[in-house]
């Protein structure tokens, strides 16, 4: 594969020069093209050691105008970094619409690390592999342009330049073989380079392979290169997929497709006052131990709260912040984004808000928004939501990876049940603010609602994250429902062993498990 | 003081009831209104160990709408808290304009916390608090609502309370007496409180004592002061202030004024070419080599660059930045407020992207925008940039304080020599971006700039945060002198010893000096 970046090409000081202020011209105009656009841009800068890395990026600084330029190094995690899903470092890096973002390594640089040392194997790297090429394609279909440079040098050129180094500058690469074992060391590199450049060159996000060795070429090519793929972005206006193969999402003329989950709950249930209050005494006093418990181990818990309007949420919500240490807790409810938020993908949001380890955080709404009103109402466009199953599976999935302990509540009343709400929170004073026109209008969507929140479900309830349905029709029924399944899951995980290490276990290339301190 | 705070009020069962719904309706009414209003709230939740802070707060997420409030509790420093001014953590907790944040401790815990354990004296804590007032009174200017709730409990409640407790209850306070010294380590708790909570009992930023030893009293009494704080609040535009005494400001026509530090300035300085190459070669492979030893040692470099248009920013920046490892460095330049930024105090924004330590940040212009800018284009009013320059100083204090070294560079051309270098930017393609009509306007305004930053720099130049005035005209001069200076002052400051610690070693209650690795 790196043959083609062994050839010798170069560039002459006279040539470079014209070139170069061309180069700039043109990369300003189209850099201010792209701030009126919806693209964010990822530029992606790795390769082999002693490589000029650092060089291209200043080239590339001293060229763009800096206002919409963010350079990122990832160095040692910080122990904000260690306390969520390793992804979060890179989640807060990535750029705004018409912004661009140049990554040192970014999320390349862990797994080719731990594989070149030998700290995984080939199995694990490929799975992590697999994992960055959901998440380009999750920011390419977003609007993203991701451009990945790879800076080659020869084993001969990389001896040369590790001679001009002196001791001090050698300590400042992880990656750069040793003088010993020089050959053994280059060729493993190459290898785990190979692999990884294989498995991550996708059409949505291609590698440039760019020969290192001449400073003037190497500089010039990513530049040129850059700047045809932001024109070439531009002028398509989102990467193309294959369409979906799925059945169309709005039948609610079909009459199986009305048969979903949500029928088959017995609405009925219910619990006495007296059994009520007895089990809300008890359970409450259980989450409060455990949240100190789960403090302790610094095991997060996360609460994502779905629910029909009136369904209950609020309700089921106060009942457990009700018992546990105001410390200790965060209820976010979920209401419009921020202008910073909507210059991101729609996840980001819920990154950026992710709390340090040892506390429970309750979503009052959550990302799920994206597959249900944005569905329903046609805020996002069906490729988008239909995505987002997998996006979100997989944002679960690196939140349960870090430790998280994660529940998912669905919680259903029937439409007269609704209705009725709906008519009480007009009647009380201290309850008027929580029911809007919009409340009205939503119920008219019920059948369209059911449709969505089925195949939610069906999509999203995994092993390690599964929704739990609540009956809620009576509202004590339904709370201490909630309360018993929190209480019991998070009895499971903590253990009686209060000294437990938090962290699923799950061995991946790339991740370390959180310590425990 | 406290003794207020001992007559042992109570709210009957049956009363709570009736009040706690009518309050909960107002309290969300004036929530609603809040909302609306360019107001921020932050509410302040300290006292005496076990008076129930976690339950008041509790209370009041109950009778909050949730949209709109947060709440925060400051544990330990992370790391990344630990890499920035202490005053990061607060600032990052700041609600945005129409939203309220519930604060435990706040800013108060970690001062109260040190004085208690003898780990410094009442003269140290003074100092902090003076700082407190300085901070709050920043705060309440800007347009936030500070509200502070002092719990306090009799010697004899908080014994009784402790004997309900278990052992592993008690380990969650970190201030709470210990059995075999009670009365005298209450009677000192009390000392410092009542210490604190005199200096720092403003009218903009009064405490509210509240008995605690009645939990529905105390959780009532809670809610209607919060209540009548916000109402009172909102009749009120803004907190007034004795206006200032200085000088009005835009006097161009009096002659004296006129006669600034830049007119002292000797533009003619120059730099031959060749002097030119030879001294930037020496000082940016110092710079390269200064800005790794800065790293190893964690220190962090700010660097402001401020200037008239045209005056060279840019050329002295990408002089350091290209000699600097692109791992090292990050360029912020100042551009427009996002919404977010807009809603919360105008330094924000600039305490939001302090870096981890050990970089290089460069801003290429700055927070001295509101006495420059705003200032002479009456964007922000006389008051606002008036007090500007105390929060300004505090600022970089802390920075300082934290170990940062804090450059500051104004750049000076003369009138003609912008006239050209605008001209010949008209002319060179890619220069072109640089020029907008918005410059030439800000030319036209040329004796109003040179009296605002006459007076910036008389008022922001301290013993730990000097400016530096360089003289433009000649762009070879200006480089060299902005080098040489960045230079000598890292040279000075890192010193021979690679091990030494960072940390200005200015000790303070409440502050704990960063800890080399």
């Amino acid at each position: 594969m790196f043959e083609a970046a062994k050839v010798g090409r170069s560039v002459s000081k006279s040539d470079f020069k014209a070139q170069r202020d061309e180069l700039r011209t043109q990369l300003l105009e189209a850099q201010r093209e792209l701030t009126d656009s919806h693209i964010p841009v990822i530029v992606i800068i790795a390769g082999v050691e002693a490589a000029g890395k650092g060089e291209v990026v200043n080239s590339l600084n001293e060229w763009l105008d800096t206002r919409g330029v963010q350079t990122f190094a990832f160095w040692d995690f910080s122990d904000e970094e260690r306390e969520r899903p390793r992804y979060w470092r890179f989640w807060r890096t990535l750029p705004p619409r018409g912004e661009i973002a140049i990554l040192f390594g970014g999320w390349y640089l862990a797994p080719i690390e731990h594989r070149f040392r030998g700290e995984c194997d080939d199995a694990a790297l490929d799975s992590e592999l697999a994992r960055i090429v959901d998440f380009e394609r999750s920011l390419t279909h977003d609007g993203a342009l991701v451009v990945k440079f790879w800076f080659h040098l020869s084993e001969e050129d990389q001896k040369n330049r590790l001679k001009e180094l002196s001791r001090d500058d050698r300590s400042r690469w992880k990656m750069l073989p040793k003088k010993s074992k020089f050959t053994e060391q280059y060729q493993l590199f190459e290898y785990v380079a190979e692999r990884v450049i294989r498995q991550t060159d996708r059409g949505i996000a291609p590698w440039y392979l760019i020969e290192a060795e001449d400073k003037r070429y190497r500089d010039l090519t990513v530049g040129k290169t850059l700047l045809q793929a932001i024109r070439a972005r531009m002028q398509q206006p989102l990467p193309t997929e294959p369409p979906a193969t799925a059945e169309p999402l709005d039948l609610p003329e079909s009459a199986s497709a009305q048969i979903t989950l949500l029928d088959q709950l017995d609405l009925s249930q219910q619990l006495s006052r007296d059994a009520y209050k007895e089990e809300l005494k008890k359970y409450q006093r259980e989450i409060n131990e455990l949240a100190w418990k789960a403090y302790k181990q610094q095991r997060t818990t996360v609460l994502v709260f779905e629910g029909v309007d009136a369904g209950g949420k609020g309700g089921a919500i106060r009942r457990i912040t009700s018992a546990v240490d105001a410390r200790l807790y965060r209820t976010i409810p979920i209401a419009a984004p921020t202008d910073e938020e909507k210059a991101h993908h729609y996840l980001w949001r819920f990154w950026r808000h992710l709390p340090r380890a040892g506390h429970i955080i309750i979503y009052d709404r959550s990302w799920y928004g994206r597959v249900l009103v944005e569905r329903v109402e046609g805020f996002a466009a069906e490729d988008e939501w239909r995505r987002a199953y997998a996006e979100i599976n997989e944002f679960e999935e690196q939140l349960v990876e870090n430790g998280a302990v994660l529940l998912k509540f669905w919680l259903q009343v029937s439409e007269e049940e609704q209705l009725q709400r709906f008519q009480d929170r007009e009647k009380t004073p201290y309850k008027q603010y929580k029911i809007t026109d919009e409340d009205w209008r939503n119920r008219e969507k019920w059948p369209q609602y059911k449709i969505a929140v089925n195949e939610m479900i069906a999509r999203t309830s995994t092993e390690y994250a599964p929704w739990t349905l609540v009956e809620g029709n009576d509202k004590q029924f339904a709370r201490i429902k909630v309360m018993k399944t929190v209480c019991e899951r998070l009895r499971d995980t903590l253990g009686d062993d209060s000294s437990a290490i938090p962290g699923s276990g799950i061995a991946r290339c790339g991740y370390k498990a959180v310590e425990s301190d």
